[in-house]
């Protein structure tokens, strides 16, 4: 019988005794000086990151931005990256796709079953139509943009009176949704004065969390709050791929600063 | 000087004396029976209805979904599609973007400067700064998502009292951001009942409509009250690419008759 998402994030997170993501936002732009920048030295670094954390990393989210900048050829340089995690962890394909069904079910083909990631991220400004063809296969998950990270969330997600801001109608649509237990949220860690009502409102679900790190959002609460009744996945992205002098050690060791931060709010305090 | 983005489309619709945008969901589930449905067939369907209506038709709008569910090949015969347009209509990529600023800044690079796409749709769930990135350069453009014209669309733009619904909230900023002169909205035919209103609110914004066809919007009604104070660009993609027996014979007829309807309505009513 298939295990639905949900369940099969939370027993990878278990295993791994983490809840990290490490947002594979490749950037040679940001790469040290003297570094290979070109497709090839980018597809290195993310498999030299991937497989440096990876015995204590459960979850990745590559940025589909950062691959379709190189056009056709990063895109399958993507597919190459998704291949070599190769089902050691949970892949969340950050791509905030939403459109008509028919066009959703197309997405859903491309990013689900054809490049074989396990979850995407979902805007949700279209409605419930845009969500449904991405979660007909309960072992495939979305996380579904609920509060953002970014300083413009709030005119939009918070549209409406304040007893009724539009983030709890996407949630309430979320719950209705999620008979098949594959659906979490996106809550943004600088979004700490709501989280506790989220938390309430999104019964289990687990959230993906953006916002620790370069946008200053604040882990330990995050982590506490959505670990009251779920899980939540830290996502840090230029924090660990950016770290120190952007050699691989330094990547390597902030992976581990924020496993053992992790670790030691949420879940078994062990060092890496 | 840069000609801003809503001129271009303008002039090159008066051009052509038609606002038809022919959408590219190119799909070979959908050929005639003994077609090629390879991505090579694909790519000499496309072309051959492009070269065919390109001298009546201003616009073309190549659905991402159709073309990344072959993965990294299917991107490449996307970006082999918008070089062969290669100026001579508007390329609008139907790609509903929104991310946060630094992202969506590598999504304008990608698809705007690097595909060298004309314009963009946005999805505008994450605020101004996921719209900013994309329109820096006046002669590029972006369509953000107001109403659409799927079914389950009122839940979320509604939201809000009936005075302020989320979807006027959008148009404000859209109105607000478009300074260059480079931002339109997408309002999808099926709502009829807000369209005089948005009229009066997206003053002199160009549309982009779609929802004429298959969804069962209404043309007429779209493109009289849009030209009231701007354009309407009407996008059909099934109603044209499958019309008929699927025959490039029949393509080319649909194409001709949504243009000789919609020069009949409000621009000069001559045949092709």
């Amino acid at each position: 019988m298939a295990i639905p998402f949900n369940q099969r994030l939370e027993t990878i997170c278990r295993e791994k005794n983490n809840s990290l993501c490490i947002g594979l936002d490749i950037d040679p732009d940001k790469f040290s000086s003297g570094a290979d920048t070109s497709l090839s030295g980018m597809e290195s670094f993310g498999k030299d990151v991937i497989d440096a954390t990876i015995d204590f990393c459960p979850v990745y989210k590559p940025n589909f931005a950062f691959f379709e900048r190189f056009g056709s050829q990063g895109f399958a340089l993507l597919e190459r990256l998704v291949s070599h995690i190769n089902g050691r962890a949970i892949v969340i394909a950050d791509a905030k796709r939403g459109d008509i069904g028919n066009t959703s079910r197309q997405y859903a083909t491309a990013i689900l079953d054809g490049m074989g990631c396990d979850a995407i991220t979902i805007s949700p400004y279209m409605g419930r139509d845009a969500i449904q063809p991405f979660i007909e296969n309960p072992e495939k998950g979305v996380f579904v943009l609920a509060v953002t990270s970014n300083q413009s969330a709030s005119e939009i997600q918070e549209h409406g009176n304040q007893s009724n801001p539009l983030y709890k109608k996407v949630i309430q649509i979320a719950q209705e949704l999620n008979t098949g237990e594959n659906i979490g949220l996106v809550v943004g860690a600088t979004k700490t004065e709501v989280m506790e009502e989220i938390r309430e409102l999104s019964n289990g679900m687990p959230w993906l969390i953006p916002g620790v790190g370069t946008q200053g959002g604040d882990l330990e609460t995050a982590l506490r709050i959505s670990h009251k009744n779920g899980i939540g996945i830290i996502n840090v992205s230029r924090g660990i791929l950016y770290a120190g002098d952007g050699s691989l050690n330094d990547v390597i060791q902030s992976a581990k600063n924020y496993t053992e931060k992790i670790r030691s709010i949420v879940w078994n305090p062990v060092n890496c």
